[in-house]
Order: structure tokens, then C-alpha cells, then sequence
């Protein structure tokens, strides 16, 4: 076993064994097996969610020969997140670890990317029926002697005679097909057109219903709508997790993992790429009949029960993502959106074919990537603004879609603008010593009590609350993004923690200590005996201060994008994205995320940037309508705002001045709101 | 050494030896080897080029076990082609003999495929400069936090400011490159746009000269101008042999193998695109320096002698064809365009994007395929068309494409009529007994002498002629297509055929002789001692058929044309192709290819189609008046004119009735014109 060629690993309990060059790291080579290792940083070593343990004897112990190291020499960077007794048991950090021998890799619960519980589904908006694909019956007549006229011109003359369609074009794949379906339809023919330009399909006869899927692509999760352009019903929703997150949990990361290897974009676009095919392929499985009933698809006799949709079937395709998403799908270098100025590489939607960026869906069909608004601010929140329409609007709404990164909207039909901040992905529950996605397992609601100081709470999967479990039956594993605001303002709230984020010294239960490691101050949400991962879940000091760095940011962008309005209130504040929809927006006030506002105003809109792709992709006007809203947005970088800093560090307490937030009255507790 | 699975196979004397699969054709086992069998016919066993002789005791002789068959049965279709005592020898059809068993196959001389000796030029035809490709050179500004705009849109920005380009697309492919390229060149870009439309590609820094290249894919021949876009020079012309020839001479028998073969239509295609890209290659290696010296081009210190152009700088493509090569190119079932009333798939010009077709030039690069007329008058027409502008002269011209089809147009600008005759290959010297391609050892010159009926003659790729050579030095192979018109007049001239095209019973040489085997009649040309294959070069009086149901097919297609245009003289014929250029103008009109025209005004016009596939890539109107010109030509079905029959019959003769050739009067003796 030497320095180069390849060499056995085995990762546990997965139980994925196979071969990999010496050299890499445990996580590159877990990517290569298939196993998903946590990796929210993107292998920056600063995050320490990639803890494996790796145990060195194995081999020997099965009588494999084995000399030298297994793994590359310890680093310092992993004392951080590794004990010097937990590092004699064999942990090693995931990304610092390289493989240089045969090893067996034991990977912790708490390490692992589990399939996380997605619930994007799509709202009910308003949306005109004017689809950029469109599709037309003509009966072109039979070639004679005295008019041997070709194929395509025979359907073009009725076209235009009949559809007033003048001037179009055909995709070649297209045109391969027309000959053949001219004559098995008898010259009778429906023609899919998009744009009124170009001709993208021809089907024998009649044909009533055709397909379109708009796509969300989150940092996240990805979702999808498969729709009927006829009729504009959502035949399908699909989601799933974005194959990437396994290069980065974040933008910046993603954008580092692409400027550090060589290949870093290639590999994360065939990712993406891969995971809309298989999207596509999800929801148009799902409009078959159960697998062992599959012969009623192919017999005609019994009314069609089932849609039976191949990817074949969709025309048309929308795309909506931030900017770092919309750049690495398309294969564009995303360094510079990356640096200041953070210019993108193109903001105007753009009409690809779809099999040119490697898209199974119909050969002809194109794809329309809306437009980036500037830096991070991309497609997915102009997706947003198309679905919400504040610049049609009277009334002043501030917008905050808060995924991996925040973006924010202010203002009506007078004006718009937007900016981006950086919360991080600590409000989604990363970066936290127990934060983790909205998986099963995770805490999502929770309730302290302000005179006892002990907790009680629910996780995602399991709908009875813990006071009502036996605690080995809680299962927990970590606390996700809706839960961690729970947490923060029940912890206030209940004077567990002050104002400022400290940990109040007046506590009143055991829940409260310091570490036994790191000697500081944490508060214990789940005992080990409820959870899985076999010790407590703790709320650390730091934990808390990540949180108000996110919340902070975010209220500090609210005011400064209010300042520029020159503006003292907003009327409506919409949360946008899943965060949106689970957060309790009680409590959001609480933490003061955004400026004060009658709780019954806060709105959550779901998935407004899907139901802006879906928009688009039922209504051309749409598109228009995004390319125009992403010039007329302004854009502001809020870094380089006036007092920018000032304003940062007073945004991070919780609540701010009683007087910005009238809201809050009878809400919180008066000693609690009036603390100094 | 059953009947299935692979076996062994070897071609002589090529040398070329692999496996194939038990079932097969030879001449399809020959195609896999990379050997090139002659197959006129598309293998419907109708023309015995592809005879080959089976060595069967070859692999006893070396031991190696052999039991069973070699070959499949004798097929009753071979005795046509294969004498009783060359059967025994081992002489079979490459297209009727299957593989069976291992097998050692010798192909004669006159069986092989071998390289033709082509000669395409490009001409000097007045072209103004308009091209669909401009490149255009702007200087960006740099991003600021002020101006934080995409790198896209700092382009589009001075492109409409200082071009006038406005609503522009660009090609995600250029995308890509465009934000490296910005920064390369310091902002400083030339970007080249298609039809004022789309980007198609951005270069780093101020780009003078850029690239485009027009082919004309010619049944037997590819030609290719690679032309400079900005100054409009020819830098290079390349040609080579259509890589179809193997499924078939003639577009018929390409035809008949695409329906026939399931994968016939994909495999005759991807031959062409390959074929494409390796002249593509050509004609761009043809701008680097001598390989020793390949150095030069990456030092930038000496003056740049050499171009050196790579497939990627090529940003524009245009391609004529007929109705059948456009067809199989494009992969468009060319089935119906063969059956009555022979309606092609599409007329319109198309443009698709390069790498669509498989076609490697610049990746983003559109090619422009020129309209088809009607039938098989396809887009190589419509070059001649738009090089020509007979639609614009007073002048009544007549022009003749003859290539492995004939093409007619008749007309002026008052109205153009277009037809297709059945010439079949005939005049290119295919389908007669000793016809082959203008390859060296072709006969190309002849001279009979009217007293001794002596035979003088020279070959392609030996100056000298017969009379001044020793018989040895000739290797005589065959006569070409220029040459079977030579001797058809020459044996007319001198009497030795009579103007029905019998031989002249009263003959003065021992060069008449009736055929030991048929008993036909038939005249040596070469005698066994002057030839590379080792037999007497004859035509015999079937040969002589063949020519007149050829130039008769002409003729009576030129007649028929006139007719319908109600006129009774042309001013001037055309002949356009590598037959026109080689043809002898006197003997042409001897033989009555085509009506009675002063000698001094039959021009022969060289590869006028490929001349159209450069205007058209110089100058984007030329594209526009493509498509006009193909919509107003009128195309005439000649099979269904009346009188098709009798006017067919009549213009078999040779020369027709003295009246209606004025100007052959003194050309041809009187007594022989005025024969009854």
C-alpha cells in the first residue's frame, strides 16, 4: 500500500465500499461512493460538519496487510471541532482527512446529508393564459403533380391561412419528424409554435393537451411544476434536493468549490443538470398508473385514467434560481458575481435550447432562464416580483425571500428596490453546533416556560410534542431553520437570554451550563436520552450570537433599504421561500427580522419564486414583464451604505427600541421589552 | 466455423484484414475495413462493379480449420455479370456473396473505389460585400460599485450606442466565453454577430479577419471555398470524394439504400458530417506552415506568414446541394422526394446551428442551407441560380447542371423554368462496361480517324497521348465521364456508328468485333496491352444505348422546355459542373446534347453551384434572393409534358435533323450529317 494507485474504502453504516485514488479527501471520496457527508462550508474547514471517525485497525483486523498511515496527518484547523479524546478515538474532519491507505469510515448521524422533507407546492395566482408555446390543428392538403410543393410548405401555407402565423421557422429535429407525421396523420396535423416564431414539434392528428414544467432552482431544494399549457392546471408538483449541496451548503461556497477546481463548474452544471432530468422524469412518472397496472397506458380501449407523460411531452421549460444558480446551471464562469463589484455575467432572461444545456425534455423545446436582477439578487426574486407584483401595487411592501442568502424588495408602482444580505445559512439552521435541515428528527417548534425554564418541543416527522413522548421515542437529532427562531425568541422571551444575546446569569434550571470542553455558557434543548445522536442538544453562546449576526443583517438591510425610500413604515411584509411558510411570524417579530408591522400584514407567499416561473411559463407577457422588472429594480449594495456598520451592530440586538415596534406590545413581556 | 458470430476477413491486395459478422455482405464487410468496392447501383445487383474474387482454400492453406461454406449460395443475378469459367475461378458479387466463413477477398483493379481527381476552382464572380457574419469591436466599461450592470449588457450597451445593434441574443456557448474574454482583453472585445441578430462568438481585443466557408455537396464530389469574411478572398478551396459513394452511385441508389436499411438515412448522413468536417479540417491545414515548422505559429515575434485557422475560427457556413444530398445531410427522410409527384420535406432555406449537424466549426456558429426548387432540383440549383442571375439578363439562357443528375433552367428575367432528367450516370461514364470516374488511367481524349478508323486516346494523369507512348506506359483503366463524349462523337464523326447509334456495318479495322461471350457487337478502344487490367477496353452497341437514352433525356428535356416557353432558339448555354469544364463545346453540340447554339456562346460555367454557395456566404442578400429565385423558378415534371414519349424517342438520335443544328455545319462531314 504505497503513496499512489488506488485503495479499498468502506463507509459505515451505508455500508458503500469501493476503490478511489490515495490522495483525496474522505469527503471527495464519499461524493464518489455516493455518500452523503454534511459538508455546509464547502470544504473551507470551518464549519466541522464532516466529522467521520475512521477506524484504522480494520484491515489488519481482517488479515489485510496493511503498513503506513491511513489517513493524511492530523490538522490543526480540526481541533476545533474535534476533542483531543475524540480525535484518539479516530476523528478526523471529512475535508482535512485525506485517503492514503485502506480504510474503514465510520460516519455519525449528525455528519450525515439525510433527504430532507421539501413542501413547496404551488399557490393559487392569478395568471392570463398566453403560453410562449401554443399549439395549432391544420389539415395541409396532399402533394399532386400539379403542386408537388415540399411538406413543410404545405403546413406553413395553412398556418398562415388559418392561423395567421407568417414568417416561422422550424427546429431541425423538428422537421426530421414532419414527414412521417404528415402522412401517419393522414396530412392532418398539430403543430407546436413557440413564440410565434419557430415550429418545435409536429404530432399526427389532433391533439388537445400539451405540457410545460417550471422549474425553482433553490440553493437548496429544487422544485418543479409540471403543467398543462392548455389548460393551465398543475398536473405535478416535484422537488428535491439540489444535487450540489454536497460541493457547499451556501452561494459562496458553491463559488469557491467552482474557482478552486478546475472542473468545480463542469461537475456542479452536470450535477444541476442531472437533477432536473431526473425532476422531470419524477413528475412525469408521476401521471403514470402504479408500476404493475402499467399496461393500461399502452391499450386505447379504457378511458385515459392516466396522463402517462414522457419527458418527450414538454414543450416548454422555465427556470428560475439566484444568481450563482442561474451561472452555474448555464455553465458561466461565477467568480465575478462573487467579487466586488459582484457584477453577473448576463441579467437578461435567455431563450436556450433545452438540449443544449444537456435537458431531457422535448428535442426542440427551449428553456427560458428569467432574468438576473444584480449580485445575488437573481432570477428566482424576479421570479418573486412577477408573482407578487408590488410595482403594480399602491401600498408599500417589503419582500424578503430568505433562503441561503437573503434578498429584499421595498416599494409599490412608484418605485422599487432591492438589495442582498448576507445571513447566511445560520437561520436555515447551519453553522449552529446542532443546526441541520428541516430533515426528520429536527426541532421545528418550541415552547419555554418563562418561570420554570424547562422546554418542551416537536420535530419534523413525529407530531406528538416531547411532554407527551416517552423520550427515547423523540428520535431528535438537531434543531432546523424555522425551529432555530423558535428557539432564539422562546430563549428570550422567557429571560433565558437578554437583549443583547447574553445568557441571563439568573437562571432557573439545570438546562443552563458551561461546556465541559470549552468552558462556555449553553443552554440544553434535548436531553442525549431523547435523540438520536447520543448527547445533548445544546444552544451555545455562539450559537445564539450566529443567529442575531443573520437577523441582524436582514433588519439592517430593512432599514437602510427604508431610509433610502426615506420611509418610516411598511404596510404588507411578505416572507417568501419555505422559511416563509414554517416561520411563526409572531416570533419573527419577536427577533425583529424585519421592521415592525400589524402581525395580520405579514404575509407568507410560499414559493412566489416557483410560482413566478410558472407564471412565465403560462404566460409569455411575463417574461416581458421579468426582463423589465429586472432593469427597473435599483439595486443597492448595502455594504457600502452610509453608517452601514453602525447600523449593523445596533440591528443585531433583540428587540430594538420598544419604540420601532408598537406591534410588540402585549406580545412580549413588559419587564422583558423594556430591559435596558 | 459456424453460422453466426464473427469471422475472419481479408481484403486484398489492400491488405486490410478484421472480423466481421457471420451473414453479411462482402461489400458491406469491405465498407467496415475501410476497403472501397465500387457499388454503382446502391447494391439492387443491377451494374457488377463490385465483382470480387474469393480465395476459399486461403485459410486451409495455413492450417487454420475451415469447414463449411465461405460464401452464402450463388445467386441467379451474378451469371449477368460472371462468366461460367470466372465463376469457377472464384468470382462473386460483393453485393450477393454473404459472408459465411473466414474468408481472403481479392478485389481487381477495376472493382475498386479509387481516388478521384478532382478539380473544383473557384471562379471570380462579382460578389458584394454583405455577409451574414460581421464582427464588430467595442470598448466596455469596467464595473463599479455605482455601475455594477452585467458583463452582457456592457457589451449590448456600446454595440447599440456606437453599432446600431439593437435586441440582440447571444449563443450560450459565446456566453461562456464572454466574461474571460472581457477581462483578457481589458474590456476591450470584437464580437461577432449573426444577421445583426445573435452573438455568435467574442474575441479578446481588436479581431480584423474572420473566417466562413461555402460547400457544395455534389453527388460524387464535396467542394469547400474557406473565404475570409472581411476581405472576401478565397483562402483555400478543398474537395473530396462524397464518402456516400459507397452506398451508391447515383441519388436514386442512395435513396433506395435509406429505405431499405434501417440505419441507412443515420449511417449515409454521419458519413457526410464527417466528411465535412475532415474537408473543414483540410482547408484549415492548409493555412499553417509545413509541419516541421509548426513552431512559427506560436511565436508571435516573426510577421505572420501563415494563418494558421482552426475549425473554431470559422463563423459561418453555407451548403448547396440537390434535393437528395440536402436530404440525407440534414437527415430528412428522403424517401418521398423519390416517389411521385416527388415532394421534398422542405424548400426554405434553413439555418441550424452547426454543431446541430454535428459539424465542428466555431460552436456557436450557425450553417445556412440553401432552398430547394423542386423534385431533385435542390439547393446546388439554386446556387447556380443566384451565381448566374439569369433572372436578371435579357439574354435567353439555357443552363445545364449535368452531374450524376441533369438539371435544366430555361429562361430570362421575364420568367425561369426549371426541370430534372433521368441522364442517369451515364455521361459520367458509369453503367457502361468500361465507365469509371476521372481518376487516373480514365480515358479523357479521343481521336478516330474517318479513313482508318485507327484510335488514338490519353488518360487522366498522363500527358502524353497513346500514339507517342509505348502500349505498357498507358495503364489504361477505363473512360471517364469527359471522355465518353469524345468517343461517342468521334465514333459518330468517323462513321463508325450510324446516327441511330448502330454500328456501321461497313467498318475498317479489326477493332469491330462481336463479342466471344454475347455476341453483341462492340469496338476496342484499348487493347489488353495498353491497359492496367488486362483486357481490352470496348464500348459496346449497349454502351452506346446508354449514352443516347442519356443525352436523349437532355435533350428532350431542353426541347420540351422551350416548347412551354414557346421559343425555338437559345442565346446562350451553360454548363455548369466538372463536366462542363472538361467537355469538348463542338463535340457536345455533335452529339446534340442540347439544342443548336453558336459554339462561341455555350460557356461551361465550372462549379457555378459552389459559386452560389459563396455569394450567399459573402453576402446575406444573396440568401434572401435564394429563396425568392426557388419560389419563382417554375418547376416542369418533363415525364408528364406531352408527347414526352416521341419527343423522348426522337432526341435519341444523333445529330437530330440537320435543320435544327445550323451550327454544326463544316463541324460534322456533310455526308454524315445528312445520312438518312
Amino acid at each position: 500500500m504505497g503513496m499512489s494507485g488506488n485503495v479499498k474504502i468502506i463507509f459505515q453504516p451505508a455500508g458503500r465500499r469501493g476503490e478511489v485514488e490515495t490522495g483525496i479527501s474522505i469527503i471527495e471520496a464519499s461524493r464518489r461512493l455516493g455518500v452523503d457527508i454534511e459538508s455546509l462550508c464547502g470544504e473551507k474547514r470551518v464549519c466541522g460538519k464532516c466529522r467521520v471517525r475512521i477506524e484504522e485497525g480494520f484491515f489488519e483486523k481482517y488479515g489485510i496487510s496493511s503498513t503506513g498511515e491511513h489517513a493524511s496527518p492530523w490538522q490543526e484547523e480540526e481541533g476545533k471541532f474535534i476533542t483531543p479524546s475524540e480525535r484518539k478515538e479516530g476523528f478526523r474532519l471529512g475535508c482535512c482527512a485525506r485517503v492514503e491507505g485502506e480504510m474503514l469510515v465510520f460516519v455519525p448521524e449528525e455528519s450525515r446529508a439525510g433527504k430532507q422533507v421539501v413542501s413547496k407546492a404551488a399557490r393559487d395566482i392569478p395568471i392570463e393564459w398566453n403560453p410562449a408555446v401554443k399549439c395549432f390543428y391544420v389539415e395541409a392538403e396532399k402533394p399532386t403533380f400539379q403542386d408537388p410543393t415540399g411538406d413543410l410548405e404545405r403546413v406553413l401555407k395553412r398556418l398562415d391561412s388559418e392561423c395567421g402565423l407568417r414568417n416561422l421557422t422550424i427546429d431541425c429535429l423538428a422537421l426530421r419528424r414532419l414527414p412521417d407525421c404528415l402522412r401517419k396523420g393522414d396530412w392532418k396535423v398539430t403543430v407546436a409554435v413557440w413564440m410565434n416564431k419557430e415550429i418545435i414539434r409536429v404530432m399526427a392528428g389532433r391533439v388537445e393537451d400539451y405540457y410545460g414544467i417550471a422549474i425553482d432552482v433553490g440553493t437548496t431544494t429544487i422544485a418543479a411544476y409540471l403543467c398543462n399549457l392548455a389548460t393551465m392546471k398543475v398536473v405535478d408538483t416535484a422537488s428535491m434536493m439540489n444535487p450540489q449541496c454536497k460541493y457547499g451548503e451556501d452561494v459562496m461556497s458553491r463559488i469557491t468549490y467552482s474557482v478552486m477546481h478546475e472542473d468545480g463548474l463542469e461537475r456542479m452544471s452536470n450535477d444541476i443538470v442531472e437533477g432536473l432530468n431526473s425532476l422531470v422524469v419524477q413528475a412525469c412518472e408521476s401521471t403514470h398508473p402504479p408500476k404493475k397496472k402499467a399496461k393500461e397506458c399502452e391499450t386505447s380501449a379504457a378511458p385515459p385514467t392516466y396522463l402517462c407523460l414522457k419527458p418527450d411531452d414538454l414543450m416548454d421549460m422555465t427556470i428560475v434560481g439566484n444568481t450563482a444558480m442561474h451561472h452555474i446551471l448555464l455553465k458561466l464562469n461565477p467568480e465575478h458575481v462573487g467579487l466586488a463589484p459582484f457584477p453577473p455575467v448576463v441579467h437578461k432572461s435567455l431563450d436556450i435550447k433545452a438540449r443544449d444545456l444537456g435537458i431531457r425534455v422535448n428535442e426542440s423545446a427551449y428553456v427560458c432562464i428569467l432574468p438576473n436582477e444584480a449580485g445575488f439578487v437573481g432570477a428566482d426574486n424576479v421570479g418573486v416580483l412577477i408573482a407578487e407584483e408590488p410595482y403594480k401595487s399602491e401600498t408599500m411592501q417589503l419582500i424578503i425571500d430568505i433562503g441561503t442568502n437573503g434578498e429584499l424588495v421595498l416599494g409599490n408602482k412608484d418605485k422599487l428596490i432591492s438589495s442582498s444580505c448576507a445571513t447566511g445559512p445560520a437561520l436555515e439552521g447551519a453553522q449552529l453546533s446542532f443546526g441541520m435541515r428541516a430533515a426528520p428528527g429536527a426541532i421545528e417548534r418550541i415552547k419555554i416556560d418563562p418561570e420554570t425554564h424547562e422546554v418542551d418541543y416537536k420535530v419534523v416527522g413525529r407530531e406528538t410534542w416531547r411532554s407527551y413522548s416517552k423520550p427515547g421515542e423523540m428520535g431528535t437529532k438537531g434543531i432546523c431553520g424555522s425551529g432555530i427562531l423558535d428557539v432564539l425568541a422562546e430563549l428570550y422571551s422567557s429571560g433565558v437570554i437578554l437583549k443583547s444575546g447574553r445568557f441571563n446569569p439568573n437562571q432557573k434550571t439545570s438546562r443552563f451550563r458551561k461546556n465541559a470542553g470549552n468552558h462556555q455558557p449553553e443552554f440544553v434543548i434535548a436531553w442525549a436520552e431523547e435523540t438520536s445522536i447520543g448527547k445533548d442538544i445544546v444552544i451555545t453562546q455562539k450559537d445564539v450570537r450566529q443567529i442575531q449576526l443573520a437577523k441582524g443583517a436582514l433588519y439592517c438591510g430593512c432599514k437602510l433599504m427604508m431610509r433610502r425610500l426615506g420611509i418610516r413604515n411598511v404596510d404588507v411584509v411578505k416572507i417568501a421561500g419555505a422559511f416563509g411558510t414554517h416561520v411563526d411570524r409572531q416570533k419573527a417579530l419577536i427577533m425583529g427580522l424585519f421592521p415592525d408591522c400589524p402581525i395580520e400584514n405579514i404575509l407568507a407567499i410560499g414559493n412566489a419564486a416557483g410560482d413566478g416561473a410558472r407564471a412565465a411559463l403560462l404566460n409569455r407577457k411575463k417574461r416581458e414583464e421579468a426582463d423589465w422588472v429586472a432593469r427597473n429594480v435599483e439595486y443597492i449594495e448595502l455594504t457600502v451604505e452610509k453608517d452601514f456598520e453602525r447600523e449593523f451592530m445596533q440591528a443585531m440586538q433583540i428587540p430594538h427600541m420598544k419604540d420601532d415596534f408598537p406591534h410588540l406590545k402585549g406580545v412580549v413581556p413588559d419587564e422583558i421589552l423594556h430591559q435596558k
